[in-house]
């Protein structure tokens, strides 16, 4: 083995890729994110890190909500887009097809296998970027990617990114069962 | 399209795998984290979300580093038994081969073929986790695993991570360039 030194401005790999919706301006926006975790458990909360001049933060700040779409293998070159192009610039309040749950301030997106809604936490402020958190107030899956009443990867299809290649990955096949292949450990 | 609402507490679709490195009670501790992103760009930091009950939180607070550790399939078992057993009842410094950087409190595991070293920047309370953000201070790669001097996924082979199913999946073929694919939809 032969560790060497590399930038440390180093990638997660890999990450996901969601879009982030929010309403700015009065219309719906959405945002490529690939910088997102949950990071509470019970109430269910995620985070999301925005880089501090994107057009999404605002409207966030603005009406408190926003939602979280994963975009499937059909959805990549819209997806990508909507981190080509900045609501400043374009209108992207019709590429899909939306609709709410119980925040009428979280455009969710009915193309999209997955996507929740939140209601804005906490801004937590870093150098660069804001990290949104927010709690998850409802979850809405597409039927024929449920495997026992839970999204299924392998029927979503959604798709990752690696950074600085700049590449979006597939899923691939199982590689072994969580809190369990570490038994051959004990 | 038929969208069902589901359970609130949704998973991240994928969830990356990392272990997360400390030293507690004077042992080097790891353990498994999917809950993790970065968050800002310059300096590089990166946030990961831990139980509050979990042994290594106490470490990070005591010593204000940690490391990030990913590892490839060859390491699936042990990276499982980490997440499976507490370091409170099992010592884990002895489970891999350990290097350091410039950081003497964040011990990176030679097996990975990606490691990182943070210095502590904040822990943000939430309910029932504890969100630690820390500064990327130096970064090593196995050197068999780069491609034009960054990590390269495919030679990496990391794993990532489904819930409630708690499946580990393999990364799949390429889907796309990102920054690039969404020039279709203009």
């Amino acid at each position: 083995m032969a560790k060497m030194q590399i930038d440390r401005n180093v990638s997660i790999y890999p990450m996901p890729v969601v879009l982030a919706g929010a309403v700015v301006g009065g219309k719906a926006n959405f945002l490529a994110v690939g910088w997102i975790a949950r990071v509470n458990y019970e109430p269910p909360m995620v985070a999301m890190s925005l880089g501090k001049s994107h057009y999404t933060n605002g409207g966030i700040r603005e009406h408190k909500e926003f939602s979280v779409n994963f975009p499937g293998l059909d959805l990549l070159e819209k997806a990508d887009y909507c981190g080509l192009v900045s609501g400043r610039e374009k209108d992207k309040s019709r590429l899909f097809t939306l609709f709410h749950g119980a925040l009428k301030h979280a455009p969710m997106i009915t193309e999209c296998p997955l996507a929740f809604a939140c209601k804005l936490v906490n801004i937590v402020q870093l150098p660069s970027n804001d990290l949104v958190i927010g709690e998850i107030v409802d979850a809405y899956a597409e039927e024929a990617c449920l495997t026992n009443c839970a999204p299924d990867i392998a029927k979503m299809a959604p798709f990752t990114l690696t950074m600085p290649d700049n590449i979006y990955w597939k899923i691939g096949g199982r590689a072994g069962k969580a809190w369990d292949a570490g038994r051959a450990c004990m």
